[in-house]
């Protein structure tokens, strides 16, 4: 966690952070330049989850000291999610068997955490079922990020009563959370689809939505650019958008509720780094696939307000939190939450987009193998 | 859950505003004047607490649906202090000594949560223990309502192992929160005392040690001025008023970092509306004990920046949440958190400070006996 000029403000390490540089750095080995520093960074990190980040019982932990002892553990498996991606393109990287194994082993969790078969303790009693877009979307991408280095059959699974697959989770998303009627992408909905007429049901994440929107436009373009999945990323992002983009200050708010009631969360109306990261790539996706003049426009709108207001000209990189009106709420570089994921990512994938050839869904560029 | 204008947002209720209402209602018959239509809205509030916020296991929900189902319970006991100050003040407003003897019960529960001999499960593991102010705090703010309504032994107890009593929680306050060498009142240490270096342990509230700063005025009070609660109080609102009264903008600021360094709470530097009302009672009540014409100074101060930007001069009420510049961050009037309580609490206690005769620690005013 470092603050402004890049010093240390705790030496605590967060558990996605490790999973999501060990990716990073794999994913620049894999796809941009066999650097030796980079698979190096990336082993460390892989290994350092091995050892360290994985309780006795089996689930992961979220926050664990310096040495790697734990902190806390959270009700979710986004450490695990990140883990599995890194595992992957450090296997695809390396060319290590053990962890290709290990990467494809904690994917099978990451499925039976998300049909509820392995059970994590609740949050919330039963009095209200809820589903959420988080587990559909994180469980998209991590299958897109494990067919594109080590593969693995279940990211294409098809089954009738289909437990995991890419498609299983774009028409979860597609059949609960996207609302043409009132273009919408909820963020949390009843089992059945239905809008909870509560705060906490009403509140609604736009850069989340877009972020979803651009892992279905990666899914259209692997699939020869599959209009359908164009369509539903496309209006995805453009409902989103209606509702995240701030007209007044320009930049994606952080929270919106569905019919412009209060929303609870504190910092509601902020601008947080990565909505922006998200939010770059998806009009750039969308612009270079359907050619539609109104993303490109987006796309430099995002752009220009995220680097005026978000890169630190003294020290570099970008700040996290803004006011809504654009001022510096603090001025960390990292934390628990922000370390070197959406800002990267987003200038790789963006990077790639822009430079033919075009990203293919197997990666490109220089490999082990 | 309020909108601005009073309209319901949310139907669902909050357990700790449910015993806070009640308790403000039964206070205001207690000590302002015994309208029959506060002992029925407080009896109402008591009701619902007993027949649908406890758990089959003992714990009390923290947020249920309109009809009383359960929607969430939360690893600590805030609902349960602030059944027992409802219980307790209903009991004395009603004379219903089962009621009494309910709030008598969930105190020495809640003393047990307090001293570790009954567990709530942990948030975090053991690899760092701390100790936080909030137990303490609640603790002889609970002990202090309870002595001032039905009395019970356990307040003023003093043993030489004492598992509870307002002069152990004040000690344990003083002796590990309270660090003269930096003028600080510390949210959470290690166990003996020491700071912990890291974001959380280094993480102020002025705001909440402001509260605990005045729960300790009122006791130097009942101990007819003790001189030594005196400057033990005044000391901490002077640390904390230093800390957290923010120059730039006036109010008080959420949180601190005890050495300056960016805090990762996202809400860090916004104004909420509790601190302002927790800064009115504790500088007013330092004045009138002390006669120290700063104290005055930033009750008039305070005063002057809550009432001009928290006060809705269209719809009434005051807002909940300010960005740092003051501009209303949401409008709505109520949700989980914000209910009638810091507002009136403080309105009522400062009236009552400025109306002769002064305050007594069993209350005054008509009471039902």
């Amino acid at each position: 966690m470092r603050d402004r000029d890049g010093s240390l403000l705790d030496d605590d390490k967060a558990v996605w952070i490790q999973g999501r540089t060990a990716w990073l750095l794999a994913t620049l080995y894999n796809t941009v330049e066999p650097k030796k520093e980079w698979l190096e960074g990336a082993k460390k990190g892989v290994d350092f989850l091995l050892q360290h980040c994985f309780d006795t019982d089996g689930q992961m932990f979220f926050h664990v000291t310096r040495e790697g002892k734990p902190i806390r553990k959270r009700r979710y498996f986004f450490s695990e999610t990140f883990a599995v991606i890194a595992f992957a393109a450090y296997a695809k990287a390396s060319g290590d068997e053990d962890i290709a194994n290990k990467a494809r082993d904690l994917f099978g969790k990451c499925i039976a955490y998300a049909t509820g078969e392995l059970k994590l303790p609740a949050k919330f009693s039963d009095t209200r079922p809820s589903r959420g877009i988080g587990v559909p979307m994180i469980m998209m991408n991590t299958a897109q990020q494990l067919r594109e280095t080590i593969g693995d059959p279940r990211c294409d699974e098809c089954l009738p009563a289909g437990q995991a697959g890419i498609e299983k989770w774009i028409k979860e998303i597609e059949t609960f959370f996207v609302k043409d009627d009132i273009r919408c992408v909820m963020e949390q909905v009843a089992p059945d689809g239905s809008i909870i007429d509560h705060i906490d049901g009403r509140t609604l994440n736009p850069g989340h939505a877009i972020e979803g929107a651009w892992f279905i436009l990666h899914e259209a373009k692997y699939r020869n650019n599959d209009p359908h999945l164009i369509d539903l990323g496309c209006k995805m992002l453009d409902y989103m958008w209606e509702r995240g983009w701030d007209k007044e200050h320009g930049g994606i708010l952080y929270f919106r509720d569905v019919y412009d009631k209060p929303v609870q969360e504190y910092w509601q109306d902020m601008k947080f780094w990565w909505p922006q990261n998200e939010a770059i790539i998806a009009t750039l996706l969308a612009y270079t696939i359907t050619g539609n003049e109104k993303y490109k426009e987006w796309h430099q709108q995002i752009h220009e307000y995220a680097y005026t207001h978000f890169h630190d000209k003294e020290f570099g990189e970008w700040f996290g939190y803004l006011h809504r009106d654009g001022t510096v709420a603090q001025p960390a570089k990292g934390n628990l939450f922000k370390g070197p994921f959406h800002l990267p990512r987003q200038e790789w994938y963006c990077w790639k987009l822009a430079s033919p050839p075009p990203l293919s869904a197997d990666g490109e560029g220089s490999s082990h193998d």
